[in-house]
């Protein structure tokens, strides 16, 4: 299994999207199940998951690993899926809702942190337009290194998406400005 | 286990910038070991690595989560360690080692990933320089999220170190000018 798999393409979101599968992803973080594990947990029966599996599967998602009995075993193909997107109508609506969600962990991290903040709806709205941004100008360059297929360990995916937004400094400052001032440093 | 552990403590990072810690936890992602096993895959004896278990373990980086026989078996604290040190001179050196393999991998992404680089070395210092610039300007922030102790998941970790370079757009707008001027993209 490796580390990262950067994930690019909109019907691979648009599959990925789906609760059901986003749930599985999750389980299978812990190890590696079967579906009739898998059924248990999600207290789904074992068709539905099984569909659900073999959609995972043809994306590349998941992967059997292995045989127990009669049973197979399912593998996440990679620790960390990292999901941007190209613009696509068919995902924007699912984008804009975890851009969403985004922006109001940040939020939350910096007010558990002991930030003050000014107008926490507009700080909101402004980190997920600033994440929506940087998101879409570092598309062609995420698809580029996504088709090259390059191994990235989770620390090498940290320092990349770093750089990305770095490269943006120049047209990011008005933004920087505006968030800045909405939180007491 | 939690994801993720910010590391700001010099002294912490000084235990951990030891080759054999870092093998030892190295190993340890992969699965808890006791202090046979490690002492067996590292070919080192069971008194140094049982040793340098007692060091990663007085810092909170191992602990004992089960015996086996008379085995104990230990785990990480954390599925990631991320190290954010507070400037110190007892680390300057390692600091400024991993800083330049961090840009070296930087580099040679965007080469694999088919950018061309117009001065290899060039480029190089310059990101490292970068890298240490958002290292020490993020610090007093970094320094508050970990103080507060907040369990981040991965996903969070990655878009608040984004959100922490972003703070620093105007600041870097001309670094980031003069590394674009080296790549071709």
């Amino acid at each position: 299994m490796r580390e990262v798999l950067i994930i690019t393409n909109p019907k691979t979101v648009k599959v990925l999207s789906d609760p059901t599968r986003f749930q599985i992803l999750k389980l299978l973080r812990e190890r590696p199940m079967s579906v009739n594990e898998l059924s248990d947990l999600l207290g789904k029966d074992r068709t539905t998951v099984y569909r659900h599996i073999k959609a995972l599967e043809a994306e590349g998602l998941v992967e059997e690993i292995d045989t127990e009995g009669n049973e197979r075993i399912y593998a996440r193909t990679a620790r960390m899926f990292l999901i941007k997107a190209e613009p696509d109508e068919s995902i924007e609506e699912f984008r804009q809702s975890y851009l969403q969600v985004e922006a109001e962990r940040i939020v939350m991290i910096l007010e558990k942190s002991g930030f003050q903040i000014k107008d926490r709806e507009a700080l909101k709205a402004l980190i997920k337009e600033v994440l929506n941004t940087i998101e879409l100008r570092s598309q062609p360059v995420i698809k580029r290194i996504s088709d090259a297929n390059i191994e990235l360990t989770e620390i090498e995916l940290f320092h990349l998406l770093n750089m990305l937004v770095f490269f943006q400094s120049c047209e990011l400052c008005d933004h920087a400005k505006r968030v800045k001032d909405l939180i007491s440093f």
